[in-house]
C-alpha cells in the first residue's frame, strides 16, 4: 500500500480549484453531478485557497466544544455552497494539451503483487496500454525488491522522491532505493526542474492488506484532473465500492515523496485486502480493469471531451494512530476485533480500537468521529501506524474544460 | 505457514497404531468415538503397517480405472473395519511417562505474527503455560527473522532440522538459520542421539495466508498421541472448523526437517487466513485458546486419563502443484478465482485451477478428486507450490492408554 502526497507546484493557473463544501456524507451519491446552478461560480473557483480556508473551521470541530472557534457565516461544516476564498494558493494545473506521456507503474513496493505482475505482463505485451492518442509506458518500479518479494531492499522507495534526496550527490554507499529513485526521476521527471520533459501522468499501482476495496489516492482536493479521473472510475465500476482518499493531512507542509510526484500529475490505485507476496486473481483483474478505464478517460480528455462539475464524497487523511506499545517499543496489543476490517466506517470517541495482550481494551480518545483507513496494514507496523484517521467530506469539483474549442460532452 | 514431516523413530513399540479405514468423508462426525465393537482389535493394532498396506489400495484409486488393482476384500475404500496388517512398521511411541518437558514455539517463521507475539508475551509472563504437572517453555524460534518481520534471514529455518544439517560441522559462513537450528536442537533435542534429554513435545505455531481456518499438522497416521491431541482440540472448539493434515506424502522417504522433529513428539498449529506481517486479534485469540487447550490435554494425560479409540477425518498430503510459468520461470498465471479460498473442498479433474495472464484457464489434469490446501500460500511461491493436493481419509485411531493402573476416564 501507499499513501502519497504531492508537492504543490509553482503556481501556473488558478482557474481550477476543488472546493470543500462540507463534512460527512451528503444526500447526493458520490460522483453524481451537481444539479444545475450548484456548480461553484468562476469567481469562487478563481479565488483559490478555499480548501485551506475551510480547513480551519473543520479543525475547530475536532476540538472540544468549549474551545471551538465560531465558524464564519457560510463557512460552517455542512455548508454546501462554496464561498469566495482568499487568493494566492494554486492548484495542480489541469492539462492544457493532450496527455502523451503516461506511465503505469507497478512494483514500487516489491511484495504488492498485482502491480508487479501487471507491469511484468505489460512489459512483455503492452498492447492493452495503447490508445489512439497515446501509449502508456509500463514500468516495474523496483525490480530488485520485486525479485526478492519484499517491500524494499534498503529503504521505502515511495518515501524517497523528495527534492532533497533526488538532488543530493550520489555516493557508492547510497541505499538501493535512492539510486533507483534518481533513475525513475530521470525516466519520468525530472521533478526538481519542473521541466516539460516530465511525464504528464503517472498511475502508480499498490496493494494493501487492509479491507479497503478500491481506493484512489489523490494528493488533495486541488487536484481537479485526478478527481475527475476518480469519478470516472467510480462511474465505470458502480458494483465495487471505490473510495477517494486525499492523502495530504490538513496544513501539512511536508514535501511530497511518492513516485508519482516526479511527473506533472499522478494518482495511486490501492486495492485490498491482499496479503503481501500473494497474487489474487480477483484483485489482479480489478486492477487491470481500473487501469484500462483510467486510460480510456485520458483518451476521452485527449479527444476534447468536457467534464462537468460534480460533488464527491472523499476521505481526508488526518494522520496515523500507533499501536499500544511496551516500554521497549514492542507491540503491547493489536487492532481490536471490533475495528478490524471496518475501513471507512465511523469510529466514535470511546469505541475500542486496540486489544492489549493482557486482555485490556484501549478506547479511542479523539474528540470527534473519524473514519479509519489502512486498518492493520502490514507495511505500516514499522511506521508506527495501526490505522489512518480520516474525516469524511463532500467536496465540489469544478468542471474539467475541454482541450478543443468544440468539445464532446461525454457525461 | 508450515507443513512438517516426522522422521520415523527407531521402533520401540507397536502397541499403538493409527489405522486407515477409507477415503472420503464417512457418516460419522470427525472426532466422534467409534461405536462399541468397532474399535480396532489389539491384534490389528499390534500388527502394524496398516497404513502403508492400505496406501497401495488408495493410490490404485488415483490411477485410471483400467490400471487399478483390485482391492483385497475388506480393504477397499470406505471399509470401516480395520483388517490385520503386515507387521514390522513402527509408530511414534506413545508417552510412557508424564510429559514434563513441553515447548511452545512461535516465530519459526518471523512474519507469522500470531506465534511471534504469543511467544514474546509468554516470555514476559509465562503464567498461562503452567499446569499442575508441568510448565511449558515458550520459545521465540527465530528472533532475528522476527525482528526483521521476514520468514527467514538466510534460509527457511523449518527446513533445516535434518540430521544431515544438524550434525554438519559449523563454519563461520553458515546461514543464520543453520546456526539457529543447531541451537534449538541443543535446547529442545538433540534429535540425532535419540536422547532422553529431548523435549517430550513441541507445539509449533504458524500462520498461513490460505483460507485454512484451524489446521493441525501431524506427520502421519501413526502418531497416535498427536491425533488424540487433535481430536481433543476439535471437541473443544466445535464452532470452528478444525482440520487435521497428515503432512508426510505417501511412501515418502524424505528425512524430517521441521522444528518439532527435534523433540520426541510434536505438532504444528496452522491458522489462517492472515497476511504475513499482520497480527489479527481473532486469529491471535484462537491460537492462544488452542494452546491452552492443548496443554490441558497434556495435563489430563499426565494425570492418568485414558482416551478411547475413535475415527477421524484427515487430509493427507499428496504433493504440491506449481503455478503455470513462463519459459524463464516467472509466473504465467495465478490461482483461479474458482479455486481461491476453497481449501479442503473437492477439486475434480477438469476443473479450473489457474488463470493465465493471457486470459486462458488451466484445468486440473489429475485422475481423481483431490482436496487442495494451502491454496495461494505466500511462502510457497518460492517453493513452486500453488497448493497442496490432498486426499481425504477416514482413519481409526487406537486408544491412548493411561499412564497409571487406575486411570480417570475422561471422554
Amino acid at each position: 500500500m501507499d499513501r502519497r502526497q504531492r508537492q504543490e507546484p509553482a503556481c501556473k493557473t488558478e482557474t481550477q480549484w476543488a472546493v470543500a463544501v462540507g463534512r460527512g456524507g451528503g444526500g447526493r451519491r458520490p460522483g453524481q453531478p451537481l444539479a444545475a446552478g450548484t456548480c461553484p461560480s468562476p469567481t469562487a473557483l478563481l479565488a483559490g485557497r478555499q480548501e485551506r480556508f475551510l480547513l480551519g473551521n473543520l479543525q475547530a470541530h475536532n476540538q472540544p466544544a468549549s474551545s471551538r472557534q465560531v465558524p464564519q457565516a457560510g463557512a460552517q461544516p455542512g455548508a454546501r455552497k462554496p464561498r469566495p476564498t482568499p487568493a494566492g494558493m494554486c492548484s495542480v494545473p489541469v492539462p492544457q494539451a493532450p496527455l502523451r506521456r503516461v506511465a503505469v507503474t507497478g512494483g514500487t513496493h516489491g511484495n504488492e503483487l498485482s502491480g508487479v505482475y501487471l507491469a511484468r505482463h505489460w512489459l512483455r505485451d503492452p498492447r492493452e496500454l495503447r490508445r489512439p492518442s497515446f501509449s502508456a509506458t509500463p514500468v516495474l518500479a523496483n525490480p530488485a525488491a520485486a525479485a526478492a518479494c519484499r517491500r524494499y531492499v534498503d529503504r521505502d522507495l515511495n518515501r524517497t522522491f523528495t527534492d532533497t534526496l533526488l538532488v543530493s550527490r550520489a555516493t557508492p554507499n547510497d541505499p538501493h532505493e535512492l539510486t533507483r529513485a534518481r533513475e525513475l526521476d530521470q525516466l519520468l521527471g525530472p521533478k526538481a526542474s519542473g521541466s516539460d520533459r516530465a511525464f504528464d501522468f503517472v498511475l502508480d499501482l499498490h496493494n494493501t492488506t487492509a479491507n479497503m476495496g478500491t481506493c484512489l489516492l489523490v494528493d488533495g482536493a486541488h487536484n481537479t484532473f485526478a478527481l475527475h479521473l476518480s469519478r470516472h472510475l467510480q462511474l465505470q465500476f458502480p458494483e465495487v465500492p471505490c473510495q477517494v482518499l486525499l492523502t495530504r493531512p490538513p496544513q501539512s507542509a511536508r514535501e511530497s515523496f511518492s513516485l508519482d510526484s516526479v511527473a506533472k500529475n499522478g494518482m495511486t490505485v490501492e486495492l485490498g485486502p491482499q496479503p503481501q507476496g500473494v497474487l489474487r486473481a480477483d484483485i489482479f483483474s480489478r486492477m487491470r480493469a481500473l487501469v484500462a478505464s483510467a486510460l480510456d478517460f485520458m483518451e476521452l480528455f485527449n479527444q476534447g471531451a468536457a467534464f462537468p462539475a460534480f460533488e464527491m464524497e472523499v476521505y481526508r487523511n488526518l494522520g496515523g494512530e500507533d499501536f499500544p506499545r511496551t516500554q521497549d517499543g514492542d507491540l503491547a496489543g493489536m487492532v481490536h476485533p471490533q475495528l478490524q476490517d471496518r475501513d471507512y466506517e465511523p469510529l466514535q470517541p470511546g469505541a475500542p480500537i486496540f486489544q492489549k495482550f493482557s486482555g485490556e481494551d484501549v478506547l479511542y480518545e479523539g474528540d470527534s468521529t473519524v473514519y479509519p483507513v489502512f486498518i492493520n496494514e502490514a507495511a505500516y507496523y514499522e511506521k508506527h501506524v495501526a490505522f489512518l484517521r480520516t474525516e469524511k467530506l463532500m467536496i465540489s469539483v469544478p468542471p474539467l474544460p475541454p482541450l478543443s474549442p468544440t468539445p464532446t460532452q461525454v457525461l
